[in-house]
């Protein structure tokens, strides 16, 4: 999928909704935990209730691993039934991977191959060979964490380098350009870091962004496509729990689709005010 | 395992080898190839090899993921079967994660609880909340990337601090002792960062660390031993492809074992130079 592909799909559905299947076995409703695979289960009804209000769904593999193989399949379950059904949503593995060069190629392998993800996202701490692997895979997207939505992004991503005086959030951004463009690399930016968008905006105009964050880690929706959006809209904002876990009730899927709706308007609201040029 | 426990195993078998598990299905001897679970066959067969010789075994979960379901049952099966006739050594999952707080938290419980690792390797990008989930599992240890093998580690983990001048790498070192301590943290330090060793020797003294990289890619034992070794040996060398893909023929395990024993002996004798305090 290319960048203009992307954004044709978010004005035919005036969304530029991710869900974020953060499926925490614990928190999906009791009725469900006694079916075979209740993680498939839940995401599948969740999918189906969901999908007319997004563009992209994105798996946090944290989730899944927890439980081990029989995580991983459902994880597999989960991105097979999306592509079956939905072939027109965007699928991001939220993996945060990062090796040296011949172990992101096995990470590459993993996630665009035998899982057929659209786009995986990256830790870029080991710089160019370890990101460089993702690249070039026909209609493949490697997503790198820029500006974090934790607390922890205080940490290290504003570390001013002495010399060229960029942030190391930024650094990344600048340097990521070597390595693909916009068709193939977004970027991670928290929906809590709105203050920071618009020097993500200088440094890169045209790539889309991956905004994580809100509702439950805080972010605004309106304060974000402020600072964030471009002329081709250029964001992808993904809620989890506050869509997945909005209820837990045997009427959660009504609830999480109530809740995705509700984004959903918002954002074609938008996209309208924003003059993103959709049409 | 503590650190005085490890140092013990150290001492007791003359070594501070750690064998990478690196296995790359397509490069198994062909005659493993029609075995149900290739992999698992051909890692059982070099830990009978080597485990005299060492003292830690790393999993890269990359060359796992790969083949995604299968590839988890491989590694599963390949921990158990260390854990059931192993269980002096220590084992450590590649995985190079790191998320925000809750995300880790489920890493924390994939590779700890589910899957019964001692360590992990964490990226510190994300920062405090994204590796402490990782701290506080008893006898457990996270093992955090500071300044890795690859050429790509020039790119960001060298750039210097404008206000402290302290580089990324020993930026992340410093921090990380509000996180941990001696017995639950260790920091990945390239073999052919021999250089800088000693930088991160002074800030951390009395740490282990993790040193990938020798043999294929480039490091040399004597130097890393002179340059990082301390009086608790504070070193686990690892050795990948060297040892585990030696040779392809039938012979393969024997080949394996006649380079980890190499290892060993000239580990034995840097132990004995460099006044460790075994026994």
């Amino acid at each position: 999928m290319t960048s203009k592909e992307l954004f044709d799909r978010i004005c035919a559905k005036q969304s530029f909704l991710c869900v974020g299947l953060d499926t925490d076995f614990v928190k999906i409703p009791e009725f469900l935990k006694s079916e075979r695979e209740p993680v498939f289960e839940f995401n599948k009804r969740i999918i189906e209730a969901t999908a007319p209000y997004s563009v992209a769904f994105k798996i946090n593999t944290a989730f899944y691993e927890a439980y081990g193989v029989a995580g991983w399949v459902n994880m597999r379950m989960t991105v097979d039934f999306l592509r079956a059904n939905y072939p027109e949503l965007f699928l991001i593995a939220d993996a945060k991977r990062g090796d040296i060069g011949n172990s992101s190629k096995m990470y590459a392998k993993a996630f665009f191959d035998t899982i057929n993800f659209d786009a995986i996202t990256v830790s870029p701490y080991m710089g160019d060979d370890s990101v460089e692997p993702f690249i070039g895979y026909k209609d493949k997207w490697v997503i790198i964490l820029a500006l974090t939505s934790n607390q922890g992004a205080y940490t290290f991503q504003y570390t001013e380098d002495k010399y060229d005086g960029l942030m190391l959030f930024e650094k990344v951004i600048d340097r990521s350009k070597k390595w693909g463009n916009i068709d193939n690399m977004m970027y991670v930016v928290g929906a809590n870091k709105v203050d920071m968008l618009k020097d993500v905006r200088r440094l890169a105009p045209d790539h889309f962004l991956l905004i994580p964050g809100v509702g439950a880690q805080g972010g605004n929706l309106a304060d974000i496509a402020h600072a964030g959006m471009n002329d081709k809209c250029g964001l992808l904002v993904n809620s989890s729990r506050d869509i997945i876990f909005a209820d837990s009730s045997e009427n959660f899927a009504e609830l999480a689709a109530q809740k995705a709706m509700e984004l959903q308007q918002e954002m074609a609201k938008l996209l309208s005010e924003k003059a993103a040029t959709c049409g």
